[in-house]
């Protein structure tokens, strides 16, 4: 059985991910989606709240997990028996941190593949920090996220005003 | 089963190809490695001459098929049940010309995913036509190509200099 | 009166051009579309070939004037008293190169104006070389181009094959 | 009557932004250069200092109106009738971004368009922050910044000694 | 005599580093490594703990020279009497900073040429901060750090933990 | 004595070539600016019509030779006692090139190291073949070659109108 594990900081999910997710589905078993932890940076949303969103988002799929860690990518990647790395490549700046992380971890671990996937091109832009940017003016982004991440950033900026 | 295609010119194939089809292989169940007939480009050396190169650089995998095709990619992928074409990674040029072609196959097939990975860093920047114009003007090229385009590069080469 | 030159190779026109010249009639009084004789190339369509599709694709264009013109775009932009070129930016390669052309045109001439407009995300990877490619090897370009233009295709691959 | 949006931080404005601002000016009946506020940064300059030095800079143009805005650039163009949003364009990590707020923006609000012009090439690798960073190192900035910015810029250094 | 500045943050130096002081000793009589002291900077390692980890890594250079500066980096060329100052160049992204700088410095005195050298391919993605990413969350980092690099990051990782 | 090597085509030399020659002289004792020449390219200039341009142009320099050579550029390098190879650097699309070159002598010869040059912001944009492009159409290159590289191509064009 091919596993493949599609890591990221998910604040929020978007539906870029998602069109990304949909394709590695069809290429491996199973797909393990999983928040990497990074105690230095700061989230919109903290991991509980992100991992609810995201077991919505692909509660549909059978072949699907959600999971989140936290250390070295590639040896979470050998406790999951993963041989495969999913990741979405969308612009030039994307290309050359993605191949500099996938060199590093192959350096690491060369036994976990790291494989580049391409989102539906109405997704090119589309990143979780310019749709938090959208959500905190008022814009209208129920077309870049899945129904309930909407409902949660809606919440948030009302709580941000309340306060 | 999963079938991957990995389409190219391989005029010749070189250990970046080579690097990239042993990674392919750990992926899918079966990769079919198939020269992209072009009728409007001159190759160094003819179809049957890259065949035989790329027999004898794989002969040692069990799950490897060599072919070749003309027209759509897409089409042929579909003829052959692939459900993913494998694509090389290595440059920002590359990067640009290889999303344009994905999207161009996902558009006129949206059943076959293209799956990008990444060569071993020292291959970054070895392609066809630098091989074939070191061989030339008579540089090494033992470090880039497998044994038997090394000497099909210098037969080459012997046959221009008696002509 | 302002008046923007868009000027091209278009063989053929693809629903990319379209896209961009549309946002460009919006911006400005004036917009005419060009094509740029090159004697060192080889199109597929004759001049007077492309001239007839563009106009049958922007007829319903009140303020879009066709044309063609041989020389430095500079000289045939001042002889049409415009006040801006039109390029479409879609990828990095065509980022470079139509900076280039700008900054020299500029030299040349520094009161026309390079102004970039950004085509649909649809159409990011599309060109003319490519349609016509795939309508060589056969596939269905109707996404790509405008009707007469995929009609236009099609007769020119018949006789290709009839020959 | 034709209005363009110039955006930016302008913190300080710089012989960059003015030359991008004079090719504006030729090309819309009216630009309404714009400071957009943004909470979550910390600018050198005040929004009164910024707005101060820009109107010293523009004051010789009289289609030119300076205005600072907070929310959505979409929303702000609108209430200001804009069909345009300007935007200089100089290196490759520009273009990326630049294409993505504007394929944001384009879908946020689809009928104002984003236009991108070409500095002097003298400027292609001038900002704000490099003219800060020299300015603090006590280097000479008069060649990148209007006469006024020089002087605040300067008085900006000095207060930070004496603190 | 030719003499170079090599200067940069060295948080910690890495063998990519040293690659590129290797070929810089070769092309010019002495070269003079600097760390460059940046007061908004937070670096992991103190200055003289890396000026420490510097002198040890480049101990067997006679011409190598181990120093420290603030302010504009052309000012300190010039009181060191350097020709050139030497620069890595890895990925796109150093490519469009590394060419600003170079032009600014070019501008603040126009004596100093910056000159590029190329790394091993093996370093092209290696940088200080994933040095110290790897580090922290326990990774082996001999491969990319000389010896007592990877001591200090061993006991930095140690002193974090007993806190 | 540090030796550097200048190759390039020259069809013709440039301003923007001049600028990185002087840069380069300053840098070594002595510089071979030398053509390469190449069988399956077809130059608009002669060999020896390029070589009495760059003579011409050069001829104020005490410590640089004018040359040509066919085959491999280390080679040649090695033959001239060369520790360097001089290259130019203005955009993206040269970048990539260019470090697949450097890579690719690098491995064929270790000793000699390609060092990387910036030319003033003002050549950013120009290459020798939008030179000649500009030439043929009757523009003015003035701005862009020395004198005798203007006569030259003024000469060329009245020769192709005359035939």
């Amino acid at each position: 059985m091919k596993i493949a594990i599609y890591p990221g900081t998910f604040d929020p999910i978007t539906n870029g991910h998602l069109d990304i997710l949909d394709r590695a589905v069809k290429l491996f078993d199973k797909v393990i989606i999983t928040i990497a932890r990074n105690p230095s940076k700061d989230p919109l949303f903290s991991e509980e709240e992100r991992l609810d969103m995201i077991r919505e988002a692909v509660k549909h799929y059978s072949n699907v997990e959600v999971d989140s860690f936290e250390g070295l990518l590639v040896e979470y990647a050998r406790s999951k028996k993963a041989s495969a790395i999913v990741r979405g490549l969308r612009a030039i700046s994307d290309f050359e941190y993605e191949l500099q992380m996938a060199l590093m971890n192959r350096k690491l671990d060369g036994t976990v593949e790291t494989v580049f996937l391409m989102p539906n091109e109405k997704y090119t832009y589309l990143n979780s920090s310019i749709v938090r940017e959208i959500s905190r003016y008022g814009g209208d982004v129920s077309e870049f996220v899945p129904p309930m991440v909407r409902v949660s950033l809606d919440r948030e900026k009302r709580m941000k005003k309340s306060t």
